[in-house]
């Protein structure tokens, strides 16, 4: 292999690459990256077995070839030259050289036969979804998966494939669910009549989200054999997919409410965080109290040790008066994925699921964000 | 206790003083921060018993008492406020009420007798010395300071009283040392006959750096039955002082040098970390190489695993050629601690101590810091 790229193209493909590496692998070549040149570029791919990630960038190939290097080693140089001269590398061997400007280093490397097949899509695309809107969507939902490994159905991001794309996750304690659109390919609706329900480690979403920038527009999605690919302009991300049936927590999401409050959400946000101060730290309860008549949304805490807490909050409430006790963690994850100015709470009574939802400045409730928390009962 | 200040007073007193509390505390009070009524203003307190810091603030006071409260809770409280209202104390029996526009909460205390006496100065200002030279310099000498828990005497900074201050540290691998200069006070002289050196906790320096911004001018100093205080401006920092005597580090020091290189700092500080990255990472070693007829300084780096590094880079070389070995962590601190464009490394031979100066566009040498380290020998 012979062949120099720019530095601003090979330091983000490193950078990129590099990240999926677990920090204690098993095998030693699972600590390196994979450079090798394709169709008059160079690709960048690692792996840790369960995702992997491959970065194809333009370069002037003199002779192609492959090698593996440790992505500690070749991350930290690169990341120490000045952004001046263009990159060269050259294999002699099982070493690589590389040289940018005055800066030098033979890097010693594996053969690139042992580094394990990164699995590869017939490039048949299934359908692709808007990049902003996993952008939007993914760190309000990713909180919600489970970490408990004994449940290893919940442990990742249930995605449904229908008309539009549900995506979902739940711990049992809280739920978050968004709808997104999506652009069908030919071969969609053969696909969705044998699978519509999959389960995707959220590690695979994370990576995407590092990957997308504000520009990126559509990310295209193939699924094969138990595995996704998701396509980022020249990024490939490959995931496993999870095995299990993912819980039909469609039914415990009400569909009418007695009572609505519609609050200011930073202000809910504040006194909620404040309150949380006041709860044990394990096991904390709040309590979040409405009276319709007056507007009024009461949410204190108090412990025996620390002391006490309540604040007023003013709100636009109709329904019955209601009083819940929340867990505050759960609670505060949901205000937080809640990016309008003011929120709004949807109760029945309290021992049943609370929904939190998105709401415009004409006090419109936005359908496609769901947030529930169960009330802790007394 | 009774009053009412600005929150930005109020938060900045809590957050600077909530600092030095150490995370696992013996005793449940030292958790807690002090708050006192003092000269018609709050006093805001806290210790860890080695280091005590206390800040002032402008306070509207009804009623003069004092609490105690626990410093995190407190702490989170604050920060969670909106930047709107004052805040308003009132203490009942051990409980501090404090209210903040529509947030308030009852914070259970201690008894503020229990609290252990932070040491007070009698207010007798020994001399004074320059905020902007604290900053420049302790962040250049705190590296050197020894972890080595068996030599107690060089686990502190060594303060040098005379006609100009001189603060040093080292690990016997290498040091730093730095000059300034000092407004002297009437019992200086009477002072420094007795006591004229010092070693001092690098926790007091790191906390008198985290007090001063760039507006602040001098730092008055007091040192009282081994105590040293600090005060600036309002901030009040008291630290014990570590018992012993500091090694007479100044004659290893060499006064006349054979080769004197100068280069640019940017350029040997990335060829240094660069090598640094094919070194060993505990015993690394990186080979320092000057040829004067061509003013070149050669860098390099190889181990079995990882490979070779060489970087060649230009500077102006008086003297004969030399070989260094040095370990790549204390020869970058070194180039790290040299804040011009340009560095000046001064030579005898490959096993004598090597010293590292800053030098000005003129190129004159400036003799207000010194870094020491010494090469490893063949």
């Amino acid at each position: 292999m012979k062949l120099s790229c720019t530095q601003e193209n090979f330091k983000r493909a490193i950078f990129n690459t590099e990240r999926v590496i677990g920090k204690q692998s098993s095998l030693p070549i699972l600590e390196n990256i994979l450079l090798e040149t394709e169709k008059g570029m160079l690709k960048v791919s690692a792996t840790n077995l369960e995702l992997g990630v491959s970065i194809r960038i333009g370069a002037k190939i003199e002779e192609s070839g492959k090698i593996t290097i440790p992505a500690k080693l070749i991350g930290n140089f690169v990341n120490n030259l000045p952004n001046e001269d263009n990159v060269i590398l050259e294999t002699k061997d099982q070493v690589l050289q590389i040289s940018s400007g005055k800066y030098k280093a033979d890097i010693k490397g594996l053969e690139a036969q042992d580094f394990p097949i990164i699995p590869e899509t017939t490039d048949e695309i299934l359908f692709s979804f808007s990049a902003q809107n996993i952008r939007e969507f993914i760190p309000k939902i990713i909180p919600c998966v489970s970490v408990d490994n004994t449940r290893p159905e919940i442990s990742g991001i249930n995605m449904i494939l229908n008309e539009k794309i549900t995506l979902a996750a739940t711990d049992s304690f809280r739920l978050a669910e968004a709808e997104v659109s999506l652009n069908k390919k030919n071969n969609y609706s053969t696909f969705i009549n044998k699978t519509s329900s999959l389960i995707i480690p959220s590690n695979a979403f994370l990576e995407v989200l590092r990957i997308i920038t504000p520009e990126t527009e559509e990310i295209d999605v193939a699924i094969e054999e138990n595995q996704i690919f998701f396509q980022i302009e020249n990024t490939k991300i490959v995931s496993r997919l999870i095995n299990g049936k993912y819980p039909e927590y469609k039914q415990i999401i009400p569909e009418k409410f007695e009572t609505k409050i519609i609050l200011k959400k930073e202000e809910l946000l504040r006194s909620v965080k404040i309150a949380s101060l006041f709860t044990n730290s394990k096991a904390g309860e709040i309590i979040f109290k409405s009276t319709a008549g007056e507007g009024k949304i009461e949410i204190s805490a108090q412990t025996e040790e620390r002391g006490e807490n309540k604040t007023e909050l003013k709100g636009k409430i109709s329904g019955p008066d209601q009083e819940i006790i929340f867990n505050p963690r759960y609670f505060l994850d949901g205000i937080n994925s809640i990016s309008t100015q003011e929120i709004v709470i949807l109760i029945n009574t309290s021992s049943s699921p609370v929904v939190l939802r998105m709401i415009d400045e004409k006090e419109k409730i936005q359908n496609n964000f769901t947030y529930i928390v169960m009330p802790i009962k007394k």
